[in-house]
C-alpha cells in the first residue's frame, strides 16, 4: 500500500541543486476546454516568442482520465514543428497516479525549465479537477480560453473562471456567437469585479490563422508588467512557494508513512483489520502515526 | 498556509462510531461525460430500486471546475422528485479545496449512508481528475456510461475505461451511431481482455424513457453476485479500506503539519525564505518534518 507515486531516486537532490537558479521565468497558464483550440494557441505562442528569441518551455497537463477527451496526440504531433528547435522544450504530463502526483510532476518540470533558463514557460491545462486548479493558481499569468457556439456559454462562464483568469481569450472569434460570448464575459465581470486594480482583458483570437496573437502577447506582457509594479507579484510568488512547500511536505511525509506501512506487512495487517471491522480507518491512521513518531525518536 | 480543508470538529469521532456498522451496502459507481445522461440514469435507478423497497443513497461528485460543464443544477432539481422520500438521500459534492478533499468528503458520506442502512449507494461521477478516478476505484460495481454520436467515439473509448468499467452502458441507444459505439466497445474488449473471469457486459439504455433499465439492474446484480463468489470481492474490500486508510493518514498528518506551520508564523517564515531563494522547498519540507518529530517526543 503506497501513499505516493515513486519519484526517481536522486530527483530531490537534483531539484535542491536547481532551485536557487529559478525565479526568472515568466510562467503563463493556458486553460481551456478540449476543442477550445488552446493547443493551437500554444503552438502559435511558441512561434511568436521564438521570433523574439525567447526560449520557450511547454508543460501540457492531461488529467489522463478515460473521459478527458481532447486530441492530445494530434496536438502533440502538430507541435513537432518545434521539436527540432533546441530552444523549445515540450513535455506532456499524463499521470493517473495518486493524488497530487500530477501537480507535483508539473511543479518539478517547471522548476527544471526555470533553472535551465527558459524565458517563457507555458503551462497548458484542461482546467478540470482539483489537481489542475491547484496548478493554475500557481502560474503568474493565467489565460482562460473560451470558444463561442458550444451551446454552453452560460454554463462555461461560471463565477469560478473569474477567480482564476488574468486574461480571457475568445478563440475561433470568426464563429457565430463570438460577440455573444464577449458580451456574456463582460456582463459577468460587471457582476463580480474582484480585481479593481486589473480589469481582466478579453482578447479575440483566430488561433489557426494567427489572428489576434500579437494582441494576446501584448496583453500577457501588460499583465506581467502590472504584476511587477504591484504587491500581486509578491503575493503570487508566495502562493507558488507555499504550493511547492505543501507538495514537498506531502511527498516526504508520504514516503515516511509508506516505509512504515511496508515494513513487516504492517499496512496489510491494518487493512485486514479494517475489512473485518475490528478497526476503523481513523483509529488505524492515528495508530500508524503514533508508531511513526515513536520509531523516529 | 493550510494543507487541508477543515473538517467539522467531532467528525472523526462520529465516523469512528459509525464505522463498525458499515459494510452491508452495495456501492455502485455511475461514471459518464457531461451530456451522457448519467444523471437521468441515476434518477431511473432510484425509482427502480425504490420499487424493490431498497433504500437508496446518491452521492453526486462534481469536480466543480469552471470547465466541468454538465447541467448539475438542472439534474439536481429533477432529482427532487425523490426529495420527499425519506428512503432516498441525495447529496451533491462540490469541493474545490485542497487535494484529496473531494475524495475524502465522498468517502465520509458513503460511510455515513452505509452505516445508516442504505441498501444501495450510487456514486455519480464525471470521471475526470485523479480524485474522481480514485473514488471510482473504490466502488464495488463501476458502470461507465457512453453515448453515441458525440463524434469522439474512438477518443472516448480509451484503454483506461476498460480498467475501471465492470458494466458498459450505451445510453441514448436510439440515436444514430449506437451500433457503432457498441461495436467499437466490443473491438476494444477483444484487444484488451484483462478480466477473463468477467467479460464486461454492454447494456443499451434509453434512460429518458426507462428503456433498458431492467437489463441494467440485472447486469449490476450479476456483477455483485460474481463479486461475492470470487476473490474479487475481498480484493475490492481491501482496496476500499486501503483507500480510506490512506485518506485518513493524509488527513491526520496534514492536521499535525498545519498545526506546526501555523504556530508562531513558522510557515510564513519558511515561505518568505523560499521566495528569497534562501531555501528550497524540499529542504524546507525536511526541516519542518524534523521539527514536527522533535516536538512530538
Amino acid at each position: 500500500m503506497r501513499l505516493l507515486d515513486d519519484r526517481a531516486p536522486g530527483a530531490h537532490d537534483a531539484l535542491r541543486t536547481l532551485y536557487p537558479k529559478t525565479g526568472a521565468a515568466q510562467i503563463i497558464g493556458i486553460t481551456g476546454n478540449p476543442g477550445s483550440g488552446k493547443s493551437t494557441l500554444v503552438d502559435q505562442l511558441i512561434t511568436q516568442y521564438r521570433k523574439l528569441d525567447k526560449r520557450v518551455g511547454v508543460v501540457a497537463v492531461d488529467p489522463s482520465s478515460p473521459f478527458s477527451g481532447g486530441a492530445i496526440l494530434g496536438d502533440r504531433i502538430r507541435m513537432m514543428d518545434h521539436a527540432v528547435d533546441p530552444d523549445v522544450f515540450i513535455r506532456s504530463m499524463a499521470t493517473r497516479g495518486q493524488l497530487g502526483g500530477l501537480s507535483r510532476s508539473t511543479d518539478d518540470v517547471v522548476v527544471v525549465l526555470d533553472a535551465m533558463g527558459f524565458d517563457i514557460i507555458l503551462v497548458e491545462t484542461v482546467g478540470v479537477g482539483q489537481d489542475e486548479i491547484d496548478i493554475i493558481r500557481t502560474v503568474q499569468t493565467s489565460v482562460v480560453v473560451m470558444v463561442p457556439g458550444l451551446g454552453d456559454d452560460i454554463q462555461a462562464i461560471k463565477a469560478g473562471i473569474l477567480e482564476i483568469a488574468d486574461v480571457f481569450v475568445v478563440n475561433k472569434a470568426d464563429r457565430d456567437g463570438a460577440d455573444r460570448t464577449v458580451k456574456d464575459l463582460k456582463y459577468m465581470q460587471s457582476l463580480a469585479s474582484k480585481h479593481p486594480e486589473w480589469c481582466v482583458p478579453i482578447v479575440r483570437t483566430i488561433a489557426t490563422q494567427g489572428g489576434g496573437l500579437a494582441e494576446l502577447m501584448e496583453t500577457i506582457d501588460s499583465h506581467q508588467t502590472h504584476l511587477q509594479g504591484s504587491d500581486k507579484h509578491h503575493e503570487r510568488s508566495r502562493s507558488r512557494e507555499a504550493h511547492l512547500l505543501r507538495n514537498a511536505l506531502r511527498d516526504q511525509l508520504g514516503q515516511r508513512i509508506d516505509g512504515l506501512l511496508e515494513a513487516d506487512g504492517y499496512g496489510d495487517t491494518l487493512v485486514e483489520a479494517l475489512v473485518n471491522r475490528q478497526l476503523d480507518p481513523y483509529t488505524a491512521a492515528t495508530q500508524a502515526i503514533q508508531k511513526l513518531f515513536s520509531e523516529s525518536e
